[in-house]
């Protein structure tokens, strides 16, 4: 049986999404941990986003295969005995919200059409107390009206390269980025960016890119030389990971 | 001057709001350190609410001296500079949402008409990862009929004795308690206390006797004889700090 589930995290103390060697301080490593402890054998975990460390997600969805004669005592497999066992074993920071037994061939990263990912920024003074690790502390204005027009400029089908902090891959950097929406609440501002796949750290490249537009560093119209240089210097800095969540990823 | 300020805290790692000789992590610590840093001299903070340990506000009403004509640099006592600076200084799990200036025999605590606190209480097994320190995880169904039945019971004018942990006081322990409300939302309880104060441990111990109720372990009907005994044990347990928030304070 393969088993979908959709994970909600704060990233705050692991070091991302991916297993890395032997530390298992990432969320596929407690999962794994978890899942390897339910089942008394290794099982792998598939996620469609490989968040960075310090990065959340409210919809995260992976994927795992177990036997179909898998029995755990009386539970037959049973998908609501997986939740339960998932959420009373993995840390406080981590929760499985939902489980359905999906087809065979379903794979959480190769079969995404579309992922989600969301920017919260502090735009006044006024702390906000009870999500503070959810979002970046800028604690000032921006001019939301540039930033929009320089999103427009960001978005389509563009070789990325310029907002992609890993250097070495031969890979198409080519990527959709179908609309990067601006909304302001209470004293925040949030950048949800819309499209079927990411870079490395690509999010938060375009989140520092914007914010110094915003700022009135950088222009809109400059949008489009940054996309043609293909070259990490000429973009923004990487915003921090803190701001960021995967959202949503649809199939 | 004397300013009444509204402040917002993650109790998590605090040993309340009151100052304990020398230790400082107590929040009231927290903004006299701060203010006495911006004044030059020591500030005492008068707080509404004494919260415990771990205790959580969203909506802690506290007041402070300083003399007319005190001006700093350029402020002249702006209580917009006085907001940023506190926000500025302050850990990132306290926060300072509003300040007003008000009559000077206003104090934040004698003059408290009514509080509001409001414990939360997770019902179903999965996990609210984001508010997860601001939720008790009982993580199971509790009946909530009979706990508003309780809660009925337990709502008016009384000697709350039962229900302080305090022993050695000999003040009076009448206080009247105009609500408890209950209301469920997401796999969560909200039990909502609305009085004109609060003894020591008060809506803590309310809550785990109600919890008790709703887990069919005590008749809603023998409320009245806990509340006649005056004796500390014949309540329930003290349910956690961590699900329970200051509100709300009213003068």
């Amino acid at each position: 049986m393969n088993y979908k589930i959709i994970v909600q995290y704060d990233g705050t103390r692991y070091e991302g999404w991916q297993k890395q060697g032997n530390t298992d301080n990432t969320i596929q490593g407690k999962l794994e941990e978890v899942l390897g402890k339910m089942y008394g054998q290794e099982v792998e975990v598939h996620g469609a986003g490989r968040t960075d460390a310090g990065v959340h997600a409210l919809g995260q969805t992976a994927n795992f295969h177990l036997p179909d004669d898998w029995v755990k005592d009386e539970w037959k497999g049973n998908t609501k005995e997986i939740l339960a066992y998932l959420n009373r074993y993995l840390p406080e920071d981590i929760g499985v919200i939902a489980i359905e037994v999906v087809p065979e061939r379903f794979h959480s990263r190769l079969n995404a059409k579309q992922k989600v990912y969301r920017y919260r920024i502090s735009t006044n003074e006024i702390p906000n107390v009870f999500e503070r690790k959810y979002i970046y502390p800028l604690n000032k204005k921006l001019d939301v009206g540039l930033m929009k027009e320089a999103g427009g400029r960001l978005s389509g089908t563009w070789d990325y390269k310029s907002f992609c902090s890993n250097k070495k891959t031969k890979k198409s950097m080519v990527r959709t980025l179908d609309k990067i929406k601006f909304e302001q609440k209470d004293g925040e501002l949030w950048i949800t960016f819309i499209g079927n796949g990411f870079l490395y750290n690509m999010v938060r490249i375009l989140t520092g890119t914007l914010i110094e537009v915003g700022q009135g560093k950088r222009d809109p119209e400059s949008m489009r030389a940054i996309l043609d240089g293909k070259d990490r210097q000429l973009a923004g800095v990487t915003a921090p990971a803190r701001g960021l969540s995967l959202i949503e990823v649809s199939y």
